[in-house]
């Protein structure tokens, strides 16, 4: 290799190095402007009356979170769902209950992605656990996220709402009479079972009926900051002597996840994370949140809370397009 | 240097050229991911009665295009605005006309960038012109984008509207009355009369209200296909012979534009424009324009076409954080 060869190759890597530097300050000066520009510091809450289209406008479309207060007042479960009435309704219903040995469900575990077991139960056997009154190892969280409060408990559904009306009009489509929900779920869990951090295709409408959920919340913005590994699936299995194994998934791929717990993030593995912008909120009952879609939440609750969720159907549009580039990017350049 | 590590420096070389492959492709897919997504093929028209939600959710949310018709047809304008009644109106009114030799005001010429001259002159000076009673060198157009409606020709305010109802208050803020609009134009061209290739940070309808404007559009992900360079600004100054002398503007920065002419591209000096994907759409008589925030517009027009737009301010929220990416990226990476 002759002199001038080597200066000119140390040219070219020296160019590519400085255009790679160039692009990972692009990466991490994207989620700083997009705090500068147009995020809240934390999460504001709004009041009934808007209309559609303001909240169309103020939150759904800039994809920024709100809690709303008194959107749900009106609601006969706020104060008839507590756990003697729900015994009387629902007591004799099957319902299928996530167990885990540690209240981590759908979470990276050592090198894999593990999800709990499913368990069929009836209600009051559920809330014999949940009240203590039966002991019982293992975390369970009513968490089943295919419209259970539908599907499983629809004795339920008279005490809520099938959809929230203001969010179905501002979602709705010309010459259509309305977008309903997706899906509208049942969560009811003990105070140790928690949601690991990841991120929906769904504007998520999250009302707590009794107790309260505690959110972190991360805009999509901060997806460079955020670690994904590919892990080996399986699921938690409970033994009849009440330990709990963990069993792969047979012939599946390996799933994306994230491995940071924003709880007690690790930053000499994942020093990227120092620069993301976590926003904690808590929602009380009888308070809804609106934690729109591509965002990255952690949740946890108090013992026994109950919540109902609604899941619209995002928007596949610009959005997402640009979500999508940032993914990708993050993807190729990796750490920053 | 051992051979050791020139393998390893080489294999470095090799992981960063890689790695900026994949952050090239990233920014090849993401437009053609856009059109594939949400993007329309051609221009798609509506028409009235619309809600401002509609609007919004429809066109405004994801930035796309459409023309209207049936918008303005109560205007006055429609039928008033021919050249006689225009000498009568304001024939004697004092107006800034932009004079260039060869119709390109605001456009690259060689290695500078340069601005029209700005002449004052009366309408019925300028009618003159365009109706071809007075023989005149150079190319007059106007198309001072000072809100020169309002400015400069308030006599015919009454002949349209001051902002377009179901727009303003499709952008209306909580707590306000209305958003109204920060720029209402004034455009009157000769035929050979041509808008260069550029973006505007504004909410546009364009309103056309005799003959015929050719817009060529390309959506804000057509970014990383389209190129900018660097210029010196310059103004075209006539001389008293008719020629046209470029004097630069004095202690000027450099002004990044558009070198690329959509009409007759140079591939081989910008092969990456063959994969941007420009959407051709004429807008006549009593038909509006939906020109997004941030698309890149070229736009020509039939002889003595006369137009008033409607400038609304963008909002620098989610879209706007992510085309600063996609922007700050396409500097940093440049040629695909």
């Amino acid at each position: 290799m002759s002199i001038l060869k080597l200066n000119s190759s140390n040219g070219n890597v020296m160019a590519e190095n400085k255009t790679l530097d160039a692009v990972k300050k692009c990466l991490r000066d994207f989620p700083l402007e997009a705090r500068e520009l147009y995020l809240n510091k934390t999460v504001p809450c709004v009041e009934p009356p808007f209309s559609p289209l303001e909240f169309y406008r103020e939150w759904i479309g800039p994809n920024k979170p709100c809690v709303i207060r008194n959107a749900f007042s009106h609601w006969p479960a706020l104060s008839k769902w507590n756990p003697s009435h729900l015994r009387e309704v629902v007591g004799s219903k099957v319902i299928s209950v996530a167990v885990t040995p540690n209240g981590y469900a759908d979470a990276v575990n050592q090198d894999r992605f593990v999800m709990p077991e499913e368990r069929l139960m009836t209600f009051s056997s559920l809330l014999d656990v949940v009240e203590g009154k039966v002991e019982s190892r293992g975390v369970f969280y009513v968490q089943k996220q295919c419209s259970n409060l539908t599907e499983e408990l629809p004795e339920l559904t008279g005490d809520v709402e099938a959809h929230i009306p203001w969010m179905s009009e501002a979602l709705v489509f010309f010459f259509s009479l309305g977008k309903l929900p997706d899906a509208v779920n049942f969560w009811l869990g003990e105070a140790s079972a928690v949601t690991s951090m990841h991120k929906d295709h769904y504007e998520n409408l999250y009302c707590v009926i009794t107790g309260e959920k505690h959110f972190i919340l991360l805009p999509p913005s901060d997806r460079p900051f955020i670690p994904y590994e590919h892990y080996q699936p399986a699921v938690y299995r409970q033994r009849e002597d009440g330990d709990f194994d963990v069993v792969d998934v047979a012939d599946s791929d390996k799933v994306p996840w994230i491995p940071l717990d924003p709880l007690k993030p690790d930053l000499e593995l994942y020093p990227d994370y120092r620069l993301a912008c976590p926003l904690h909120v808590t929602v009380k009952a009888g308070e809804m949140l609106y934690l729109p879609s591509l965002w990255f939440h952690h949740v946890r609750q108090s013992h026994g809370c109950i919540a109902v969720n609604f899941w619209y159907d995002m928007e596949y549009d610009i959005k997402y397009n640009y979500f999508q580039l940032v993914e990708s990017l993050a993807g190729a350049v990796g750490p920053l």
